[in-house]
């Protein structure tokens, strides 16, 4: 198969800072789509995946996996897209298509479905590589209409951060009445406020200090709630129908527990491991209550998400970093300190 | 307020066996109705109770909410029930009536529901006593009615292990074609199995030993998986949409996990404390799979529960007693030697 060479950013090894790389990409088969990279979100995978943390990244691993950009070829079986269009790829660029979940649109569940990055091209028969880079080959069915009114860099987000906090709102029903509560203000969280606040719910943030508050309220958030606070954790006891804990790291999950209706839920979207401390049964059972986890979302919700956010005008607030940048932006990224997420403006490669 | 003075069995301390007591009934109010009990089921909660394993019994205790009698007093304003009807009693006797939770008929939430033994009782200004005595008096409003096509004994314990298992099984929507698995074969989990089968399940058992498989089977189990043994854990994974996990003590839920399907949900019913070891949330996150608490069940749920064993013929296997022989039958129940729920015959006590 026949190859063009282009310029990315990633790494060879778990200790390497990214650098300047070239990567391979495969010319268009009938069925893909290539597409010039705009944009390209910042993701603390990316930094997880760099870094090996969870030791299954093959190098050199180029990350990224919220990238919008503009078709530049398209192959001949493929009607829905046009050179020119704006197009979006979030974290998978393929799957099965023949299992149950593909088949119920929920590809993230697929057993072989293929990352952005990290993944395997079973057309190069190397790991896949994402969007820190110049160019990006995808099938037709994993890349995604943008609206045509929003800011292409806010918009970059919406493909992880954003679809990993939709997808629960929208599995568990939330709408108007609602009463959702979001634990963190990262990345996903000020994302997870924005989309529950426009789909008409009562939005609580909880957060361990007071000086989130403006930004909270700003961004949608009805309130906000100390959860280091015992009086203030007492005032929202029963209160909310689904918690989207976005909180990357362990913790302590049984105080929110009792702030979680009958038949309420709390949805781990940011943590990976063991819940320590143990999470006591004795409240869930009083109330029918459950812990849940949700991965991203499939392809025909994420495009209802971005066809949602052009509805309702919804980007995400970034940071906007040329790839020369990316070094320090995993740095600052480790300390939280972004408002609230880095996107790269991917022309700043051809530099 | 006028009292009737009436034969019972309970306790008087945490270390004392059950022995005869004494205990006021109240006379009806007018919506009151008069029970003289005819069976009485045997539940764990009965010996956590009676030895004060959740630090809140208060003395003389006497245990018993599966509870199946014959009506024989009404009050004025009672128009459902008649002298002479077969009725029934579960763990509930009253509750708010003006919380959502009593609105929406998940009364077993109202965080006022005044348990049938070790609640309080507003008209006497006592605790509650429960079904472990010649009659009882309950607000007609927590009155159950009686299939009169089943066997009595059999019924005693629908109203707490049946329900229990029954209320997940219907809010997490199982019909036909639904994949139910079973963790734990006692008064609970055999009550699961039929009540799953009878809904159209396929229905699986979890056991650690192979020595239940027939019993499993002739109950209505479609298979038995042992849980010890992993290329039988590994043949399940992803199998199953819900589980009903009913063992009493602490145990590790994570091989569980593994075998639910996308959505699926395991639902404790059994086990009051911390998740030990630690639940992970990887597999819960990868699948967006669930762990969930439910109590007993509604008043209305546990009424349309007992017209759902009347219509498919359906009790609990039991081994009658008399109350003489209780305090035997709770060093039987603490070494699971029970097929599958002890009920007690009590006319016994009037001997």
């Amino acid at each position: 198969m026949n190859t063009t060479v282009v310029k990315a950013y990633g790494s060879e090894s778990p200790e390497a800072d990214l650098k300047p790389l070239k990567i391979d990409r495969r010319e268009i088969t009938p069925t893909d789509v290539e597409i010039d990279i705009l944009y390209c979100g910042v993701c603390h995978s990316d930094l997880h995946f760099a870094k090996n943390d969870w030791g299954m990244t093959q190098y050199p691993v180029v990350p990224g996996h919220e990238i919008v950009g503009k078709v530049t070829k398209v192959g001949d079986k493929v009607s829905n897209y046009k050179v020119g269009d704006l197009v979006a790829v979030g974290c998978l660029v393929d799957s099965c298509r023949t299992c149950n979940n593909c088949k119920n649109d929920l590809e993230q569940y697929c057993p072989e479905w293929v990352g952005t990055y990290g993944g395997f091209d079973k057309h190069l028969q190397t790991n896949t590589h994402g969007g820190y880079s110049e160019t990006i080959v995808v099938d037709k069915d994993f890349v995604l209409k943008v609206p045509e009114n929003l800011d292409l860099a806010g918009i970059a987000p919406v493909l992880c951060a954003g679809i990993t906090t939709w997808s629960p709102l929208r599995h568990w029903n939330v709408g108007k009445d609602s009463k959702v509560a979001v634990v963190g203000l990262g990345g996903l969280g000020h994302m997870a406020i924005k989309l529950a606040h426009a789909l008409g719910a009562h939005v609580t943030l909880f957060s361990r200090s007071t000086n989130k508050i403006e930004d909270a309220k700003s961004l949608g958030a009805d309130q906000v709630v100390i959860s280091t606070d015992d009086a203030q954790m007492q005032s929202v006891a029963g209160a909310f129908d689904i918690i989207i804990d976005t909180v990357p790291y362990v913790h302590d999950l049984n105080p929110y527990i009792g702030t979680l209706n009958t038949n309420g839920t709390l949805v781990v979207v940011g943590y990976l491991g063991p819940l320590d401390p143990m999470l006591v049964t004795v409240p869930m059972i009083m109330g029918r209550k459950s812990v849940a986890g949700s991965l991203i979302g499939g392809i025909t919700e994420t495009q209802e998400l971005l066809d949602f956010c052009g509805k309702h005008n919804i980007t995400s607030d970034v940071e906007v970093i040329n790839i020369q940048e990316i070094n320090t932006a995993y740095e600052r990224m480790l300390k939280s300190d972004v408002k609230y997420r880095f996107v790269i403006d991917m022309k700043s490669i051809k530099n």
